[in-house]
């Protein structure tokens, strides 16, 4: 038996692209085979040569940039798959075993947490110490020069390095694909082991080189790491957690999304230190889904990391943690400061929002035309991609160190209460290159962590303290640093070099218009800090909430929610956020919430009339047609219609996974019958069919086994999601994203005998404006008028 | 013509029960006819002898409690309804008027902040005035009761007697109302202008007549009734907004509940000064579908309302508003406290969770009982209302004037920077009945409006100011009376009562324990007050920023997390959260989020099989079928189906206020023909269909137009949302309410000449776990399993 087995597909050098290209390729062979009229199997027939001759148009890509690769991806089965064996399943859940998942789920919720709190601090006291320790022992002019470079290029090329070579998928903030992760787009390779250790010490390592890059966004993709692999017992793939008794009940992609949105607030918790602005980013920016329930078991995660965030804290207090750890809670604390303001203030402030707005969206403008070049030449390998990440490396620590000797000397204010010079590392008023009694203010803010030199820039009460030509050079610096540092082979966020940016910015303001304002030139850093942030990543109440707990200070907060909005409004009216920049970019197929108004004028029978006709299935059908239907389409789902004496039954949808899966354990039947409930039970559990990454070409099936019949009964999800073909694209676009769907069947108006009771298939691919627009350029042109 | 005409219905004394009786009615006289054999018209088949003969097992009902009448209510129509008119509408829209769609609701969510933040402020300024000049004219003993009980019972009749007369619907907070609102339930005569009126003058008499209640609830309600208003053109009626040309947009349901949500969140924010707290409350609690587009919109409006409340506090900051206005923008700030906790800190910590947890869901118990109790005495009428509350305000002025001679007069403690005692009428130390450098401890809690009592209890570093014994008295005081205010006819609301309560509970608990605790006394009270609050409402992030943006100490929020995680988990464990106690108290059939795990094992045809038969229409019907089921049904949407040769059409939904439209403009057709396009715009515009209110009763039709036909194509919603008749309801529920539907098709799985393309309907009523269960008593059993 087993001699005559032959593998079905010939391996072949492109076999992660073998779907995509075997569907162009099975067109050709329509086309040829119907112009020959050569003979085939009629039961192929509205595969090879559809019934309907239609001109497929809307064609979508399977394709999306990973890391600097290009990847095949999938969907995520994120609807509930009412099939047999799965209902079975629940049934045969004891009231303990549902004890016990419910327990698993908070326990879960409860480690990722934990763990992403004892990250987060390590992670932090690293980079405190080792940045710390290298600004501390830096010497003068030309060996100090040489020391710094030094240093910080070695810390870029491990990081730099363990990202081009171990984990291409660790380098960037990976927001935008934990964001497409939740929206229901499975990115390969982004939540495992070796991403998540790469993203830890790249992150340490390119954080203390002094690059102009955050820890958020990597902390962000750190806990959704951290959650995912809990969800599936610690190991990359799935076979491991599937074979844990525990774990089993955590087999679907629903339990693993509501984990991660955990995991993704943790970690913005733990980079700002703020629980309900964690909890709040994931609502407004990265989940696409959310319930009442969600929001409490997030909420309990970042409340479990602010507890070890706390207890971290006071242990290091007492100096135990080397440099780490001279400071509360509060991040960024400007709670000391009165803000009592009046109306012309609020003209002012207006100001800051409508300029952050415009700063913002320029700013998204130019860094998206930086990650094309960018992308361009990290296309061209490995050594491309350190030589630029080096580069830059090198460009940051001759800016840092060159610029401070630009700045005069300023003498101190004798009336302040601070120690000026600062005698230690860290401090407001670095000395640098000044006699005694003076200090060199951008030496205050380019000789110091990131952390502190926006610590320094919201310092109150110091409205003279810095120059403005120091602060141009600053916001200069920093404008070109966040541009060029974004793209590189490093992991890197995008919260702190706004922050920056912003900051400075804000200050720049107070200090050109200071005989107009009556707000602290420290509170007005916030307020430009805030707006950038605004103008860029388009958020609202989870940026108020952040900055609330970055700051301390309640009172600042009518204040920010208007320059918040008002920047967010005019960012909005010139172009998307970022975040939707680099999700473009990247290809991820990424479903808008909102729907373009000409979506109303096109019906879904329309669109899937532009798309290759349905390929079925029956509900018992010949293993050589399931073959040769996997092996020609790139579909991820077929109908199941049966066909019964003068009437149809839309029998329901089976994934691509499951026939690969009952394929490969070769449960086949002699005739063409229904099988017994038992006959299943024996030999299929709900586990089998949770097993993900199964590709046909790990599967060798015989030319008997190919005669054999397959009852797809037990396998079938018998309730797939249905709308009538006279359906808005806008209103189905609706319910596909509500209930996050992956397939949508498209019913016809009329029903009777010999008509199909399938008219189409829609999937996210088909929904997505820019792919529909290129099928119906028309519409695009009535979007302009 | 007009001579003929007949009323259809007879005038009844039901006319508001109408439906449902006439439903039964039909019921009974179905299944007469039916054994009778007598002759009718084959076209009504369908309704008046269904063809499979089913028990009608499955009954709902359509009656809530509203103030504290029974009332008819309906489903609100969020769904996108796609029939020929509307799409026109939207088709023929320009940009012009797209961008003033946009601009209008950008400028109704300003003015609801801003007409929210300047009744608030008004209230405000009320109640601190009238409670104020109150207290400050106080006598002692006898004069000083009869005056008190006098004033009390006055101000409360001024409460009482306005919703008993003129709006019964403003008496208790109408939170739950608002919610099921935003739910789909259109509870009627919650959101007039008479409403909105009596709710202002009652909050502000109830709330001054020092009865145990808050102005939170009433300012969420009042908030909700000027977006309500302000949607309609300022008018109670529908016709009026339609009238206005520049509203003529704002004709559908969905619009309206996003300006609610906006008017919610102004409300809590108004209420506790809190914009973010006030987002989220809404966004926690009160709707059920929300999108980033929403949230954006509310936050804005909460900005607005931020920003009048600041500027009218500044205004009256210099003594220009009586007795209002010496604060600032932070109802309780304890920010001054130091918050430093260790490990058996968080043990005792817990415990105020759980206790609180405990004795929150005891309230909840307690509360549920006595709200029966009053429902059967407000049942009674009008004078029973008003005798029940002026009761309640005399018990409450009897315990607040007597109890304070109870407590033994307390030495002050010279060491305290506070002045003691207290020379005004409001503040701390109240000498009351003691002598000079002596204070009565209860007076101080007794003598002062509500939010100082709340102020006093939280001070800090003020361990010993009030002895076990006062705090004992005031917390069962406060236990009785928030269970008994609560369901009178006034405005009242929860949380001030429960803050109360909880604050009370919190520093008795420090007092009892304060050898073993090292936070500040007043912390305690805080944490006892959300323990209390999570313990009954069930709410945790919003919560958490309320209580954050109330008392502005960061550093306590990681604590008070916990203790509101603990609250929660322990009060869920034992019974559901007040409001849902309440909305199933007043029958109204709010969907829940949550699906119970019978519901796997039931399909939606099953259900759908317990119902009477659908009544169908075809897409060009007779008057008189119309009239018929119109008459001799409840439903509110009836399927369109038509059975061309050999095949059956689903053409769509047509909603029962649209044919009762069509009826009334008597728009009908002498044959059995589909009109032309220009027919129906030349008669219909989308504005009339928009209508609501308009029934059957009001319409007159002759015998001679009995006979004539109506062309249901341009009414019908040609894209209902369709299920497969094998999902589960589970499945089913989560579409329903993900979508916001108000009617589901059920479409069978075996399609063909003769079979009918819609195997049911279900509604609200039918997927409600209590009807179900109802019907299905045997899932119930398997529950308790």
């Amino acid at each position: 038996m087993l001699s005559s087995a032959v593998p079905i597909v010939e391996p072949s050098p492109m076999e992660g692209y073998s779907s995509a290209f075997l569907e162009k390729e099975a067109a050709a062979q329509a086309e040829f085979e119907g112009d020959e009229g050569g003979e085939h199997d009629p039961e192929s027939n509205s595969l090879r040569n559809p019934l309907l001759k239609r001109t497929p148009t809307l064609t979508s890509s399977q394709y999306a940039v990973v890391g600097a690769k290009v990847s095949h991806i999938e969907s995520l089965d994120y609807e509930i798959n009412e099939n047999d064996l799965f209902k079975h399943d629940w049934r045969s859940r004891s009231s303990g075993e549902v004890l016990q998942y419910i327990f698993l789920k908070w326990t879960l919720a409860f480690l990722v947490g934990l763990l992403t709190g004892v990250i987060a601090s390590l992670i932090n006291l690293a980079i405190e110490n080792i940045a710390g320790i290298k600004i501390l022992y830096l010497a003068r002019y030309v060996t100090g020069f040489v020391y710094l470079t030094g240093v910080n290029l070695a810390l870029t090329m491990v990081a730099a390095s363990l990202c081009v070579v171990f984990a291409p998928t660790a380098a960037g903030p990976g927001i935008p694909e934990i964001k497409a992760y939740l929206n229901g787009v499975d990115t390969p390779n982004m939540f495992g082991a070796s991403t998540l250790f790469v993203k830890i010490i790249g992150s340490i390592g390119s954080v203390s080189a002094g690059l102009d890059l955050g820890k958020e966004g990597p902390l962000v993709h750190i806990g959704s790491c951290i959650a995912s692999l809990l969800s599936q017992g610690g190991s990359e793939s799935d076979d491991y957690r599937l074979k844990r008794k525990w774990l089993r009940f955590f087999n679907n992609d629903r339990d693993r999304r509501d984990l991660i949105t955990c995991g993704a607030s943790s970690g913005v918790c733990a980079a700002f230190r703020s629980p309900v602005g964690g909890v709040l980013f994931s609502l407004e920016e990265v989940a696409t889904w959310w319930r009442s329930a969600l929001l409490w078991r997030t909420f309990f995660s970042t409340a479990v990391v602010v507890v070890v965030l706390r207890g971290f804290i006071e242990y290091c207090n007492s100096g135990r943690c080397g440099l780490f750890g001279r400071g509360g809670l509060i991040l960024f604390d400007v709670s000391d400061v009165k803000v009592s303001y009046h109306v012309n203030d609020l003209l002012l402030v207006a100001l800051v929002g409508v300029l952050g707005g415009l700063l913002g969206s320029a700013y998204n403008f130019v860094l998206h035309k930086v990650l094309i070049l960018y992308g361009r030449i990290n296309e061209r390998g490995r050594m491309a991609k350190l030589v630029l990440s080096l580069s830059v490396s090198l460009f940051t620590s001759i800016c840092l160190y060159g610029l401070p000797f630009l700045a005069p000397c300023t003498p101190c204010d004798g009336s302040a209460e601070v120690v000026c010079p600062t005698p230690e590392g860290s401090g407001n008023f670095k000395q640098f290159n000044c006699p005694s009694g003076h200090y060199n203010d951008l030496a205050s803010l380019l000789y110091a962590t990131n952390d502190d030199a926006v610590r320094n820039i919201f310092s109150s009460s110091t409205p003279s303290e810095f120059r403005l030509l120091s602060l141009l050079i600053f916001f200069a610096l920093y404008c070109v640093l966040g541009l060029v540092t974004f793209g590189i082979a490093v992991p890197s966020g995008l919260f702190l070099p706004i922050i920056l940016m912003g900051s400075a910015y804000g200050r720049l303001l107070a200090l050109a218009l200071q005989s107009y304002i009556h707000i602290d030139h420290g509170l007005y850093a916030v307020l430009g800090a805030a707006a950038l942030m605004s103008g860029s990543m388009r958020m609202t109440v989870s940026l108020c909430v952040i900055f609330l707990e970055l700051t301390n200070n309640l009172l600042l907060l009518p204040i920010t929610m208007f320059v918040l909005l008002i920047a967010k409004t005019v960012g909005d009216s010139i172009n998307p956020s970022i975040y939707e920049i680099i999700l473009d970019l990247k290809g991820l197929p990424f479903l808008e919430a909102s729907k373009d108004p000409w979506m109303r004028n096109l019906t879904v029978a329309e669109l899937a009339a532009a798309k290759p006709a349905v390929v079925s299935l029956e509900s018992v059908e010949k293993v050589a047609r399931i073959v040769e239907v996997l092996k020609h389409t790139g579909h991820n789902g077929f109908p199941v219609v049966n066909w019964p004496e003068g009437s149809a039954e839309l029998h329901g949808l089976v994934l691509r996974s499951h026939l690969v899966a009952v394929l490969r354990k070769k449960w086949f039947l002699k005739e063409r019958r229904r099988s017994a409930e038992w006959e299943v039970r024996e030999r299929f559990t709900s586990v089998d069919l949770a097993k993900k990454g199964v590709t046909l070409e790990q599967v060798a099936i015989s030319e008997e086994e190919l005669e054999m019949y397959v009852d797809l009964h037990p396998f079938t999800n018998t309730t797939p999601y249905t709308v009538v073909e006279s359906m808005s694209v806008a209103k189905a676009l609706v319910l596909f994203r509500q209930v996050g769907l992956r397939h949508l069947l498209i019913i016809p108006k009329y029903q009777g005998a010999g008509i199909s009771p399938i008219v189409g298939i829609l999937t996210r691919q088909d929904l997505r404006a820019h792919n529909i627009l290129a099928a119906f350029p028309h519409l695009a042109n009535k979007k302009h008028k």
